[in-house]
């Protein structure tokens, strides 16, 4: 089913059902999001990176943030798209990872995201340094600095916000007992509401995650409308700031 | 890539995505009906019986109920597995379809569900007869009495009930603008809790689909347990009941 693997990219296939796409029959970016997230799992696990592996050092991967541009209203459910990923670089504490979502034939590319990663403790919770047998089989370069990618704006204090409140269900869990991460584009998204985001298109997104949103939780979601296409949002969770994100429109 | 296919049988494989999981890495009801919903999708596609041939007549399918029987815990994140659809019958107002999700080899089989289906006429709303073009290409038996199925039973009008409020997003549409009908399940499930949750496998489910949930409304999610293994469920809409569901439990 590998297009192409080696060390460096790991390509799969992926036909895009309907639940995978919102009214208008194009892809979701939480499910587009979600989607990255299985090709990384599998570039891993084909290294021999599996979860256990991972888990085996203590600890595991936590996603900083992403950047991306986007053209996901050319896309629509039962296309072929070909997801794509490969490490780009590495320090002693972060990693960065780069995906692409294009069509079969290399004509057109849909998404392009990078991910900046760094490695958590299990126990102490805390940030570590990244073990080098979980790094080097990804062969991407050593670097002295690791590039932070652009940073979402911030709600400016005054501001007036928009928003809505959201409770963590059991089914946003994931199989690491996480909310995955591609649910929090659920989360910012809704509240622009549908005619917002029936008439506008997604062009570009930046996400820092800072405090993970845990199951069972209330989360407030906010945003303002920094110019007529540019929204800047903000999750809380009992007035901690978890996640800060930015959307560019057309 | 469709290991099986004629005007009775279609199946296609699929394999289990990480977002198709739940906490414990098997797949959740609502992603393997929405899985289920695309065989029959891609079945009538295949048929020439495409959206704009059924909408073409003036009508809509509509899902009236379904029974199923399942075994979800012995399927895990990256199995592989035979998502398959037959028509199984018809009379004048109504058909009936099964639906299976099998292992590759035919050793195994963790779901088998049958559905009712009616047709509804799009400008009254109002249910009206199958028009014959849309039904004889699947080669299904014409019936005098189509089988209802199990009914879900109710919860008694004494009962006290403990329940959710949700809240219908943006995201739960799908391109035909309607609630996806597997998201019904999110809602009736998510408020047994993590703790049932993760202690209980499902083994067998009714739905019956009364009136329509829709973009923006507020539903109640309400259950009884009527057996320590046996929940009733209902969802209402300002006090209109929208869903009413049976589940079972090991």
């Amino acid at each position: 089913m590998n297009l192409q693997q080696s060390a460096q990219v790991y390509e799969i296939p992926h036909q895009i059902t309907y639940y995978e796409c919102n009214e208008l029959g194009h892809p979701t970016l939480s499910m587009v999001m979600s989607m990255l997230a299985v090709v990384a799992d599998e570039q891993s696990d084909a290294l021999g990176l599996t979860n256990e592996v991972i888990q085996g050092t203590g600890g595991t991967w936590v996603i900083v943030s992403f950047n991306g541009n986007l053209d996901l209203h050319a896309l629509n459910v039962g296309d072929t798209v070909i997801l794509g990923t490969r490490a780009t670089g590495y320090n002693r504490f972060f990693a960065t990872r780069e995906f692409w979502l294009r069509d079969k034939d290399g004509q057109k590319e849909y998404a392009r995201v990078t991910s900046l990663l760094a490695f958590m403790n299990l126990t102490t919770r805390k940030m570590e340094a990244i073990p080098d047998k979980l790094i080097t089989a990804y062969q991407a370069p050593q670097v002295t600095k690791v590039p932070r990618g652009k940073r979402p704006k911030r709600i400016p204090a005054d501001a007036e916000v928009m928003g809505k409140q959201y409770h963590v269900r059991y089914f946003d869990l994931d199989v690491n007992h996480h909310v995955n991460n591609a649910h929090y584009f659920d989360w910012l998204l809704d509240p622009l509401g549908e005619r917002f985001l029936t008439s506008h298109q997604l062009t570009s997104f930046s996400i820092q995650y800072r405090h993970e949103v845990r199951a069972d939780h209330d989360i407030d979601s906010e945003y303002v409308m920094a110019t007529p296409l540019n929204s800047c949002h903000r999750i809380t969770n009992n007035g901690e700031l978890c996640t800060l994100a930015e959307f560019s429109w057309k």
